[in-house]
């Protein structure tokens, strides 16, 4: 048994899966994150919104390219593949990293699909919040070495999870990024606020957060919302030679590492995730909230008119 | 009933009598921030060291200019009546949006009155600690935008109260902002060194606090202490300009993103108000600080001469 | 009496003694940091690991030498020598800072010594932990202005020493700093994390701790986790002007101060330090660990020849 799966067998592997306190080795491996009510659809077979293929370069990295037309929307069913795509390479000891991008160039994810959200029933939008959770609870904790290749616009749902990797190039060109939630009349969960908090700081996610800003490419490198710029023909080439950086690290230790830093983060959610639940539904259920996403998938309409 | 007229009534409106955690909105509106001992001194008549002017170019913005000559010192009757002006906009719904500036150009405000502090009983120590508490509470969590036009230096309790705005403006010239309380021999407490965490960071702050830095305003710009520079004669406008942006964000919205981002320090005064006036009096009272209030209040009479 | 002896006298002046929240001022000085597993055996004569000297040019500060040729490893020797000498000074009520520096230009620290951590009984590494707990509750809770003249190499350990001081001049030159736990396959615990956390923010401990980054003196200077550049025969001179600085500040109000902002953090170690101890023993004794730093001693090994 090689020094990483002993090490591995013994964590449980998954970050997720790991108390928040290093110290607490006990209960490291128990506690399984995900809600069944999310789980137990996985396997429904249907379209690939969420393609992994193996990167020819490294071995031991993947990568998971969205591929929901035209806009990346992060809809139930994509939220449901990807958070499957990121278990499948969790518990494959031949994976030790992966690249997260577009496979339409010019948008990495338009984020939430608001059709998840507008005219639904409670049980809807609770299994799609549920899933949304799930997917930032597997990717924010990956054991993985986790690179976004930010091929395009990454606004909102697109922004969270380009943050919740370990390392973000993004396309230069007229692209965006950020949480532009409030624009839409509505709030960001405090977990997306933990996740700015934790990459550009306070000051920074108070100014961006109450304003909706989406920053430009400079913009974000400039306040370290984004690491590195890339030629958009070159995007994949630069995650490539920053995962090369990152596998140079012995696993065990990068895992120990990134948990004592994200654990507190995570687990924050993990002992919250019903009341989460619950507030979502509870506000997006709210009369003059449906009519601005109302309002605002007319806007939509008329402008791809 | 207009969206925000519903939100409004629905929270409560008022930041401080929001729960720290979004989740409990049931407590929302139930209690009241103010101590008994410093709102009922409120109605008192006097001077106007506040005055608040409608804003000519906005409507639903308002100006507060502080008037309390030379050097808009905060006094305990300066302190009251900016907590009235803060409630009454606070619960005036046509109201979104205050700009905090100095009527006494090159001076926003030379911090809090020393005489509050030197040969007073324990009885008005307390009552001007919870008076600027309260102040803090109402500015720091206020619902409206909040936009401090610096025009002039701001050192000690007036870089609080700059702080405590959701943005800063500050004129150009040989103008200094900063908690220079260490320089006097006394302390800033908890939450004057918690505002400016969340402002410019752990390190800056412990820098900054223990040597009591006054900065000059490109160091200030450079460090994020302040958010914009403008010539002198252009701070109201550039102020204006700015409120614009932050008015295009529904209230709601960004309300419930300032409370999710300000609530926990906010709470954590809250929780402890009786602890940290009885700390700030009895440190007050000690005979080497009096002393030293004493030695510099001297130093102020020759300087004066 | 003086007002800084009164004041002394009224705090216990140790900031590990002190409580870490201000208000409870009756606990302040009655608990002893120390372990006596660590402090019994510090009257040992032994060679002298730590030279203080008298600062020529200030009166009230002292040099602490690390002197522990080549490399300045921190063994377990070199800490209970340290925490002796960082004792001496505190309790000497004619001092009131002090330079850490190298006997041994060209390098600072290269961290712990592996020797301590290499085949050795649980009692022996437990026996160097609480040494190392014990410097750095000291050496970051000092109520003294403690300046780090990094005058070469400082990695891992290193980089504690020198994080933990108030500030940091750094020599020109081909030098480096930082946490590289994790290139020998080891992890720095949680203080050594919170240390970096508080000086660089989370973001670049993040990045920094995961990826084991030694930074070059301009990139540390960059990212703040240095304060300041001077040629390495000017050094001295630079912490020595900085120190001028931090003396003109009334000691009591920068002590309250520091003890503020750095008090919880040094509380997380003191409410955890047996667990903490039990933690690095039982990961360093791992059969995993302990071939990987064999690997490592037999690398440095052929490296010399």
């Amino acid at each position: 048994m090689s020094t990483l799966t002993a090490f591995r067998a013994a964590t449980g592997r998954f970050l997720p899966r790991m108390v928040p306190h290093l110290h607490k080795t006990s209960s490291r491996c128990v506690i399984p994150i995900s809600s069944v009510s999310c789980q137990h659809r996985l396997m429904t077979n249907g379209p690939n919104f969420i393609r992994v293929e193996k990167d020819d370069t490294h071995k031991g990295v993947s990568v998971i390219k969205m591929d929901n037309k035209p806009v990346n929307s992060l809809s139930t069913p994509v939220l449901m593949e990807m958070a499957n795509a990121l278990d499948k390479l969790e518990s494959d000891s031949s994976c030790r990293g992966v690249i997260l991008t577009s496979a339409n160039p010019g948008i990495f994810s338009a984020g939430l699909d608001i059709f998840e959200m507008y005219q639904k029933s409670p049980d809807q939008t609770n299994h799609f919040w549920k899933c949304l959770q799930e997917v930032w609870l597997k990717l924010y904790g990956s054991s993985l070495v986790t690179i976004a290749a930010i091929n395009g616009h990454s606004p909102a749902g697109g922004c969270l999870m380009a943050m919740s990797c370990d390392y973000r190039v993004m396309s230069s060109g007229k692209f965006t990024i950020g949480l532009n939630e409030t624009l839409l009349g509505i709030v960001a969960p405090f977990w997306f606020s933990d996740t700015m908090l934790n990459t550009i700081g306070h000051r920074q996610t108070e100014k961006a957060l109450q304003l909706g800003s989406l920053f430009k490419v400079d913009q974000a490198l400039d306040i370290g919302l984004i690491d590195q710029v890339a030629e958009p023909d070159q995007i994949m080439e630069a995650a490539k030679t920053e995962m090369t950086k990152w596998l140079k690290i012995p696993d065990h230790a990068r895992i120990l590492t990134k948990q004592m830093l994200r654990g507190p983060t995570l687990e924050k959610l993990q002992t919250k995730r019903d009341e989460d639940v619950a507030f979502f539904t509870n506000f997006i259920q709210k009369e003059y909230i449906q009519k601005s996403l109302g309002m605002y998938l007319e806007s939509l309409k008329k402008r791809q008119k």
